[in-house]
């Protein structure tokens, strides 16, 4: 625990490692052990524990996204950038505390569209899309919006087969990031000459 | 409530139902009120709410399948056969109650590869994967094992989305399903001339 924190980024901090681990229905006394925080002061400092876990995925939202995000190493085509999302997802599977996409994690546990945390989990699901846009739209693939679409679901999929399988994923989802791209014409260099 | 059901029964399809609807961290006490049965007669009936989890859901499974399987209007090719697939998730997840594929949410929600709940989802997921890769085989795709897996990724992937998304795929997935069996050499009967 950082004790140089203050109580409510000790709470999002371990309420954020905590739904994660242990998913959403996890007590309200766990989390302020956890956090080293009283119940009382928890709901000083948010309204109600659905309060919590929306704004302690909205908090570990970005950082997760970055450990998705394409790295200098990665290349720097659209379709290196893309694939990079699925290599750094193939990694995180095979890490023991990988639980899925956090986001979908949370929807799926919430079951309910219209809770705050279903609401954060949106938002980030559509960042991803939007970032697979981007990257579509670059390198003139075909129907990048239908594409991108496609691509998150490949990225979802994937997660949750390495949780259904308790294993990492050993390239599976790779494979099938690079067959989406191949058939929307966003070729490897070596098919490049043929792809449009 | 069926009253004509054993106890055993009546706890088995409550189960079933609340756990999909509200997820595995229901109170055993809104389990049984729901069943009809007292808790005493619950616990002689099941050693656990653990392994009540895990035989609800071996026992939701077939038919949960069995809404997915291709009809006798759906055609007779593997093509057809592996797209009715997608086409009843697709309805499926219109209607108001589909809160994603009951195997990959229990599997999410206990987050414990051990659990009997677990190994419950992790076998109906395989029959999954095995239904594509018969299919696949027979139509002499290429790569049937790995494209079985894409397949059965891209079906959980689409399950995710109608869920995070809160709105029904309006065909996404059968479009997915439909790349990655072209990308297969599964072609469409108009294509089928170039296809091998």
């Amino acid at each position: 625990m950082n004790t140089q924190a203050t109580p409510r980024e000790r709470l999002l901090d371990a309420a954020g490692e905590l739904f994660y681990r242990d998913g959403v229905n996890i007590g309200v006394d766990a989390l302020c052990k956890a956090a080293g925080v009283s119940k009382k002061s928890m709901y000083q400092l948010f309204r109600s524990k659905d309060e919590l876990i929306a704004e302690s995925l909205a908090n570990v939202g970005p950082a997760y996204q970055q450990t998705l995000e394409p790295g200098v190493e990665d290349g720097d085509t659209p379709r290196e950038r893309i694939l990079a999302v699925f290599r750094n997802l193939d990694r995180a599977t095979a890490g023991q505390e990988f639980q899925g996409c956090p986001f979908v994690s949370t929807a799926l546990e919430l079951k309910n569209p219209e809770h705050p945390g279903s609401v954060v989990a949106r938002h980030f699901k559509q960042r991803l899309t939007d970032f697979f846009l981007g990257e579509l739209v670059a390198a003139g693939a075909d129907d990048p919006e239908g594409m991108a679409i496609q691509l998150t679901m490949a990225f979802d999929g994937a997660s949750a087969r390495a949780v259904v399988r308790a294993q990492a994923l050993g390239g599976v989802g790779i494979r099938m990031a690079e067959t989406l791209l191949d058939a929307a014409g966003v070729r490897a260099p070596e098919l490049a000459g043929q792809a449009r």
